[in-house]
């Protein structure tokens, strides 16, 4: 009676996955889906790793595809071309090309008479809800999102494009006296440098001219040159201690008003691990998809289309009981 | 094209209602309806007042009608009552009587073909979906609710009917040490004492013996004996000045994890009116009942049951564009 669940690519988010449906009572692992050479693949729960293209003719084995590639090149070939298949959810964040994403997906959905569910994680995902529900109940108001502190893995990447640069980590910070500014209802107008600062750990090569690297960072454009940037350079092996993980969260401050009163709403997040709380949120939203399409539903969806429920494992009455 | 509104009760939560309605561009409000005599109605907005007992005569002016009475003996008649007339909701809070209150919503609603949405508000109603999807996306972890600063009601008036007391208000508090360990993620064992504490403030009559009146407060069963409480007698100028507001709020923290991991969510209003704030989520719950009624669905629903996108007043294309 599980819900049989496929993951297609095995990276920082097919693990996190991967380590949701595991701790799912009601979801099974058929397989991981990769492009790689399968036999190079292990998988932490041990399920087996099949070429991308036995993925076709598994249709009958799984209930549900989750697509874990990146936004950029992957997910808007993959999405559409699975949807036609299998009930799909992908985590799809390029936030100019939702709409023409969504589109591809629901045709492709609907002719197979599945559901993709896209962009679901956190944020787009759970801080998406957060805007969504506060602006429902206070429309007149002001919605803030402060990211991190956390690990951003595209300025990180971007950081070791750098010549000379061996490895690098980016975590963003949220400036504490804007969100406390928020937090105050004072809908404040602020400046990207105002929200928030950007901190560089990089291990350089040896005899690297570590002054110029520093520049490098701090001018880089859309990355780094509109922020307070700071760079430090420390050894391989501290960046091994100290920064192998991959922590991150945030807040969505929402600031409206009834009249003269103000409200002020706050949802957030402080996670240890980016891709292995986005993969249970996917997970989730697996459950949702699943039960959407038995119900005859099709077509593409995002987590404002899904009642809350849904994503539940617990029964309406439970959740009624306990929950409410 | 607008969705009629009407209003059954008049204290703090119908104008709350009523504030909020004519704040919602797509809302209209129809008429309020009461059991005093209307002549003796004085609205804000200035729409007409009526008797209850002209309600079944206005099935066919009104599209939603929001129950604002009491949970103990109001609507646990009222909303069945209404729901085979009308769309109806509520914010039944009586916790141990939801599954009973649903059960009769969900006969008349259906006999009426109506949709019928009880217990909405911010406890029960967005803390309450803030629970659900903390558990649906990390099943594991657990939930730990705060209230306040904020008055609470019951507990005022509680103190008002202590022999020798004029007027009162009563905050409960959260213990920010407490807060702080859930925050932390640190899953930790709270009394009842260990999460909140009970600030009193007391008009009492001249000459009444205060050390009783204190000693009556601090040892009421249920309502303060496990608290720590404190009691402060006041003027009733003092009471007026500083104590006429209904601010409320509070947190609802989870804390869950993935293998060793820890991921903490929290989700936190910080209201300046308690009533205004719970009427302006159950205006966007109107708005839901109203569309999901118009595609045919009818029963009783609580908020788990209603996909984000029903609450808001802009449109699938525009949230996907702006808000995910």
């Amino acid at each position: 009676m599980s819900i049989r669940i496929g993951i297609l690519g095995y990276g920082n988010l097919g693990r996190g996955v991967e380590k949701a449906v595991m701790a799912n009572a009601d979801q099974e692992l058929t397989a991981v889906f990769t492009r790689r050479d399968p036999a190079g693949v292990k998988t932490v729960s041990g399920c087996p790793v099949l070429s991308i293209e036995e993925l076709p003719g598994k249709k009958d084995e799984i209930d549900v595809l989750i697509l874990c590639g990146g936004s950029a090149t992957d997910l808007p070939e993959q999405t559409p071309e699975y949807a036609s298949m299998f009930n799909v959810v992908d985590s799809f964040d390029t936030h100019a090309r939702i709409p023409e994403h969504f589109d591809a997906v629901d045709k492709a959905a609907k002719r197979g008479l599945r559901i993709g569910v896209i962009s679901c994680g956190w944020d787009p995902g759970m801080f998406s809800l957060s805007r969504i529900y506060a602006h429902s109940v206070l429309p007149n108001g002001r919605d803030y999102t402060f990211w991190g502190r956390g690990v951003s893995q595209g300025h990180s990447d971007a950081i070791r494009r750098i010549d000379g640069v061996l490895d690098a980590r980016q975590y963003t910070v949220p400036v504490e006296e804007a969100l406390e500014q928020v937090r105050s209802g004072k809908n404040p107008e602020l400046t990207v440098r105002q929200k928030h600062t950007r901190e560089c750990y990089v291990v350089a090569q040896e005899g690297a001219d570590l002054a110029r690297i520093e520049k490098e960072i701090k001018e880089m454009p859309n990355y780094f040159a509109d922020y307070d940037t700071t760079v430090q350079f420390i050894s391989a092996q501290e960046m091994k201690e100290k920064h192998s993980e991959l922590p991150h969260g945030g807040s969505v401050i929402y600031s409206g008003q009834t009249g003269e009163r103000k409200h002020v709403i706050e949802y957030s997040l402080k996670l240890d691990s980016n891709p292995e709380f986005t993969g249970s949120v996917i997970a989730a939203v697996a459950r949702a998809a699943y039960r959407m399409n038995a119900e005859g539903q099709t077509g593409a969806r995002t987590m404002f289309d899904i009642a809350p429920k849904y994503l539940s494992p617990e029964t309406d009455e439970w959740l009624r009981a306990h929950y409410l």
